[in-house]
């Protein structure tokens, strides 16, 4: 059979499933990525398992999110981070080595291989001619302990890139262009897979560019194939070794085929504040500018920042422009130093930040309020620059650039000058020691985790009980947001590292009683809440389960559920049912105690049983939709228990 | 008469006073220097005075505390400033230019002129020749206003530098000698002045190392010579036609005199948590440190930052250390960055912050709990850094690099290597666009204050009225200090512009309910409020006064005040009164009501009168230690109100 780049890559990783579109299949994943704002609890997940080294091929733990060290919090989870990758054989790379994206490109990322990584834009080393995906940190810490990732099959989406890029265009307004005809969700169950002519034109660090913002279309993956600009890519980075080819089979068909002649595409910009929202840089030129900003894993690559360079060199931003500077990696900020280029931006009036993921991920450079920002950042999603009512447009680095001169919104082919031709540097930076290898076994075997005093162990979590007898202790509506079960933001997550602490937020938006009359449950059976339709939407952070868990959550019934809160609900042991008559909802209330008897007979018999309600007096008919695997994880107590089991069985 | 060349200084800008060491004098001040965290308010205080436009020769407002921007406050404050240097005639100086101190010093700085400024470490440009003083932001106003700046005539503390520095020992090690010898007492009252052949070989920027460090000492200033040195510093900043030659006098004489062989130094550092807890670093090596920070307004310099990276080129820094580099200035940034020493800190590991304060104070940088961190900076009183129960240690940059390295406090004296000998750029940049030049005062004029949501205007302060009848708010016991008054902290900084918001902290820590009861007050005359002996100890901050104030605080009656609370109640028009008669503390009670009549009459004649208790059932006696220029300024309603009315006179 004739496959495209994306079906060689998962037929070779098959492990569980067929490759029927919608269906779950279970793949091998050779490499995982981890950052530092997910890596925490990746890390005290591998301890909770009982992991003793990784399985994977390669694993790395990069610190890129948090850099900001106002108190010890930060440090103490780098000191951690370090400590757990020299005890589980992950690589580690250094606060300062720059985002894990780019970063993992140039020393780690393999054609043919499969990456799963605890960050939304994972996606992006699909340039590199593998199956990248970004994935909830227990899904990678589960990789890491060598466990197939659950998956649906995606259905793959060919797009044909035809032409030549012209002057003052770049890999950015490819993807805001796909953008533009597809909105958020246009990428939804696919893998977008590139090919065509188009391509030879387009560095491995372009292809990073459009693969990274598949994560804004909502696609599972992007998928480039490997070819001879992989190859040279990584001759440069001295790994030519770990180049094959990898392209579509002559006669090979996608599920859905689009073409984009990239010689027609002009400056695009996607407006506050949906990455969706794009237009013409000319439609809207003109409009005054607080900031431009240079960075992150949407604009990565020597390329971009030197293009950046070249139009302010010598001349100076505009009065009142903050020009913020964001290095996306060690290597490419000493190659940019070397070339010249970072003195062309100091001198034009750049500040030039740590190399790390910052202002885009709303870690710093927060616009001034009402103030327009122009940023090379892959979103622009309403409040994530730190700023409240912020107004932040989406471009690429010339648009950003041009802007930067002239303090208002500027087409860059309106600028009086030729554009900038780049040459890569004759010789770039090659720094193999950017990742602190992994111990061998033996070694990291003795090592100890180091926790600072904001570092807490998950603890045991029990097996699932013959008999549940619980109190309601919260009944709520529809549409219960995972920001109402456990909010983000600045007060919330510096305990991202620290169960019981972080545990004193759940539910306090719905009920400030919660926490304390949920802890007592503990000892006690634990308890149940009642939801509505669309119960746990929003942000996947799988601290709203694990928290709730943690205060004695054993059953959540709800209307229906927003699908990863329910995936995060089975990983962690909490069982999610649903009514089978939803008018049942309006029999219970808080306070009423809800009784399973022989549970765990009960879920493995089928999918549907009954609850009596306070006693016997009354019963309620439930559903559940867990696999078999899944049973069996609810049954030990949740994902952690079950890997801990299997790893007894391995090893 | 035989002048030293602190005495020229003041001599040819006495405006009031005699020079007679202890008594008060007016001194003209020439430039002023302000820097974000402070300037915000000296600005809405040369708005509330009506300034029509800046007095002094020069005055230029930083951007280098509040870089970190994580939501809009900080960069509302950035261009507010900006909006405030074109309506007032300052020079701006935008974010990523660097520290006031090494910029002004580029920039402005000129032998033979008064600097005030609005930091603590103001004194660091006396290595140009120059009377440079710290100050609180009221007095900074008004000395851009065109007033005097009235101060303590200093004692002169001579201290001749003999001898040359050996290898591995720097400017640091020097201030850090004194330190060791006097601590952070040792000179109090006095303005040191540096002289000798020792100073053939410090630099400029070496000089600049430790006259900054004299706010350590608790001095008055730091003064040097203005000489050849000084000459081809300016030469190199394309300013030579600002220097001047002063040196003292032959016969010149000093209140105290003191020598140093700079020969005989040893590379020392200051153990937490004091700049006074000198020792040896070679008493102290092999403890493990986490952080290794370079940078600074303590170690600005292009040797500073190139030695850092002389001594880690070609090598990595331990595995787990942090090494921060901090450049001070775009200007130095740049020749570091051409002259290929920011490379080879790359290679090494380095952390490559933007230029600015940075983790000097507490803003980013924090280390790890319960880990030493070594730093180039002034200071490391306890908690400074960020981290609650920190371990900092100040020591030279030298000293860093080499335990950077190690990954262990090194005297540098025991690496495997030549010292470094560090050239200066051929060709060093000057970047003259730096600094925005003040409009000319008709453009000023038209300029309109540009103020985010966090900036509020000080709201107009009456007159001292005729009589004052006020109840006692709060009555409390002996060493009040500010913080109690007005909490610092990340809480309530960021409403540091904001006086209406940053009120709601007044006494909160004291008393919940002040703000409430106080505020019902302003309207009705008023209140008081009771202290004990010492009221008003620590922190400097004016807000401590201000705030109260706008809350209708008039009168604090307390057994004494500590120094700078007294000035500061006085400048924003709170009657300071202690007790004649210390018993009567005992007499008062919250809820009594004081009255005072004829209240402007009584101050002006004597410095003792009688306040009556609860009508007129009972009397108590106060006193008051206004001058006569502080009893009109009281009259008036306060500093802002006296001025106002100055400026009205004179234009």
């Amino acid at each position: 059979m004739a496959f495209n780049v994306t079906q060689k890559l998962i037929d070779g990783h098959l492990l569980s499933g067929e490759m029927t579109p919608g269906t779950e299949i279970g793949l091998k994943i050779d490499q995982t990525l981890t950052q530092d704002a997910t890596g925490t609890m990746v890390m005290l997940e591998l301890e909770a398992m009982g992991l003793d080294y990784a399985k994977t091929e390669a694993s790395a733990q990069y610190v890129d999110h948090n850099l900001i060290q106002v108190d010890s919090k930060n440090p103490d989870d780098h000191l951690f981070l370090e400590s757990a990758t020299r005890r589980f054989g992950l690589y580690y790379s250094r606060p300062g080595n720059g985002v894990s994206h780019p970063v993992h490109m140039q020393r780690l990322a393999k054609p043919g291989k499969t990456l799963l990584g605890s960050d939304s834009h994972t996606c992006a080393n699909g340039c590199m001619g593998m199956l990248a995906m970004g994935a909830g940190g227990i899904d990678v810490a589960m990789a890491i302990a060598g466990e197939p990732f659950y998956v649906k099959m995606p259905q793959v989406w060919g797009i044909e890139l035809k032409g030549r890029l012209p002057d003052w265009v770049s890999a950015k307004d490819v993807i805001l262009e796909l953008l533009r005809r597809h909105d958020v969700k246009g990428g939804v169950g696919y893998v977008i897979e590139y090919f065509g002519d188009g391509l030879k034109h387009l560095s491995a660090m372009d292809r990073h560019v459009i693969a990274n913002m598949g994560a804004e279309l909502g696609a599972t993956g992007t998928v480039f194939p490997s070819d001879d600009e992989i190859k040279r890519y990584l001759k440069q980075q001295n790994r030519e070794e770990d180049w094959i080819e990898l392209k579509a089979d002559r006669g090979a068909s996608y599920d859905r085929y689009e073409e984009i002649n990239i010689s027609e595409l002009e400056p695009l910009v996607a407006k506050p504040s949906s990455p969706g929202n794009v237009v013409a840089v000319r439609d809207i030129a003109g409009e005054p500018i607080y900031q431009s900003y240079i960075g992150s894993s949407a604009n990565p690559g020597y390329r971009d920042f030197a293009i950046a360079a070249e139009i302010v060199k010598g001349k100076q931003v505009a009065n009142g422009v903050s020009y913020d500077i964001n290095p996306s990696s060690r290597q490419i900020l000493t190659d940019l130093v070397e070339e010249g280029h970072i003195a062309s931006l100091l001198q034009a009036g750049a500040r030039l930040h740590q190399a790390g993921c910052n202002g885009c991920i709303g870690m710093g450079q927060a616009p001034a309020s009402g103030r327009n920002s122009l940023r090379t950042t892959p979103r622009n999603f309403p409040g994530r620059s730190g700023t409240r009512e912020d107004s932040v447009f989406l471009c690429s680095p010339e648009t950003a650039a041009a802007s930067a001169l002239t303090g208002k919104i500027t087409d860059p082919r309106t600028l009086e000058m030729d554009y900038p031709k780049i040459k890569e540097p004759r010789k770039p930076t090659v720094d193999e020691s950017l990742l602190s290898v992994p111990l061998p076994l033996e070694q990291a075997r003795e090592v100890e985790l180091y926790k600072g005093p904001n570092i807490a162990s998950i603890p045991e979590m029990n097996e699932l009980p013959d008999t549940l007898e619980m109190p309601i202790l919260l009944k709520m509506g529809d549409n219960i947001s995972t920001d109402e079960i456990l909010a983000g933001g600045a007060r919330v997550l510096p305990f991202r590292s620290n169960l019981p602490e972080i545990s004193k937020f759940v539910f306090e938006i719905v009920d400030e009683t919660y926490y304390e009359r949920a802890r007592k449950t503990v000892e006690q059976g634990g308890h149940a809440i009642i939801g509505g339709f669309n119960y746990g939407q929003g942000s996947s952070r799988e601290h709203a389960a694990l928290a709730p868990r943690y205060l004695g959550l054993r059953v959540a019934l709800v209307k229906d559920f927003a699908r990863i809160h329910w995936q995060n609900l089975v990983n962690f042991g909490i069982l999610p049912l649903t009514f089978v008559n939803e008018a049942d909802y309006d029999k219970l209330k808080q306070g009423d105690i809800l009784t399973i008897t022989d549970v765990k007979n009960k879920i493995q018999q089928g999918n549907e049983f009954s609850i009596s309600l306070n006693g016997e007096k009354e019963s309620i008919k439930v559903r559940h939709a867990l696999s078999a695997r899944q049973i069996d994880m609810m049954i030990k107590g949740g994902l952690i228990n079950w890997v801990k089991a299997q790893q007894k069985v391995t090893t």
